[in-house]
């Protein structure tokens, strides 16, 4: 079964719409070196080790998506650079998520590679937590779900059948 | 090229082995299952409409990662159930990102599907955001990169060599 029909299964779930989107693992270094600031198709290729034609196909899935767009290079007719747009830049904190708890249970002892900062100040980012809207620290035993607004009939029904995971 | 790959090409990329670990898409869509409360291969199977093998490899994986564990289900002699463990657990935040990042983009005019809530007050949990440790909001363009304590010297000198995206 591929990704691109994760959602055929369930339209009403959002994960399964941002995995569709996102669409492979290619795709999330893709946009980590985005972030890093590559820019340039043979940067992306040679940073990330990828085939060319497999990198060609996720950079037009991504520019599809508007995840990435094409621009033209300043002072290089004819060759297009790829930046990421709002949407895109906007995957950062689900890479830092990713990224922070890869650190934290997979490589712990020796600290993390990389570690995000701001850019003016230096200063680390914090580790990314589940807060209430008035800001209590929520740990995965304290969170329920419950049917959105965006919910349909059979998502609603769902989950009130539902108790909350113990 | 298959993502088990993908830490051979960089073993100090926290993102690859973080993507290595999870695995496949429909990890995340079996560890969301399990966040809700689903124990039973057979309640896995006919909620996710995977078939039998797939979601037998994927489990057996996730077991051997330490991010499910079996246990012995209460009065059915024999039958395992599938349990997050704390390391599992601790991808709900990675799950809540991904899916605000959807709502926020992919399908915004129909609303959350689903929602997280503190379970004691039904309150709803606050979009995660990116912050500097001294609580300053970070949006993506407010972000840089460092070297962190587990770089290797590669990775180091990449990092030297990098300016700030724009």
């Amino acid at each position: 079964m591929r990704h691109s029909e994760l959602a055929h299964l369930n339209p009403n779930c959002s994960l399964a719409l941002a995995l569709d989107e996102v669409g492979e693992w290619w795709t999330l270094l893709i946009i980590r070196e985005a972030f890093l600031g590559t820019v340039r198709f043979e940067d992306f290729r040679s940073r990330l080790g990828i085939a060319r034609n497999v990198l060609t196909v996720r950079l037009d899935k991504l520019v599809e998506r508007t995840i990435l767009e094409r621009r033209m290079s300043a002072g290089h007719r004819g060759r297009s650079d790829y930046v990421l747009t709002p949407k895109g830049a906007d995957l950062l904190t689900s890479l830092a998520a990713l990224m922070q708890w890869s650190d934290r249970w997979i490589a712990p002892e020796r600290g993390a590679p990389v570690v995000f900062v701001d850019a003016k100040t230096s200063n680390p980012l914090a580790e990314l937590v589940l807060r209430t809207r008035a800001g209590k620290r929520c740990w995965p035993s304290d969170v329920a779900f419950q049917a959105g607004p965006g919910a349909t009939p059979r998502t609603r029904a769902r989950f009130q059948a539902l108790r909350k995971p113990q």
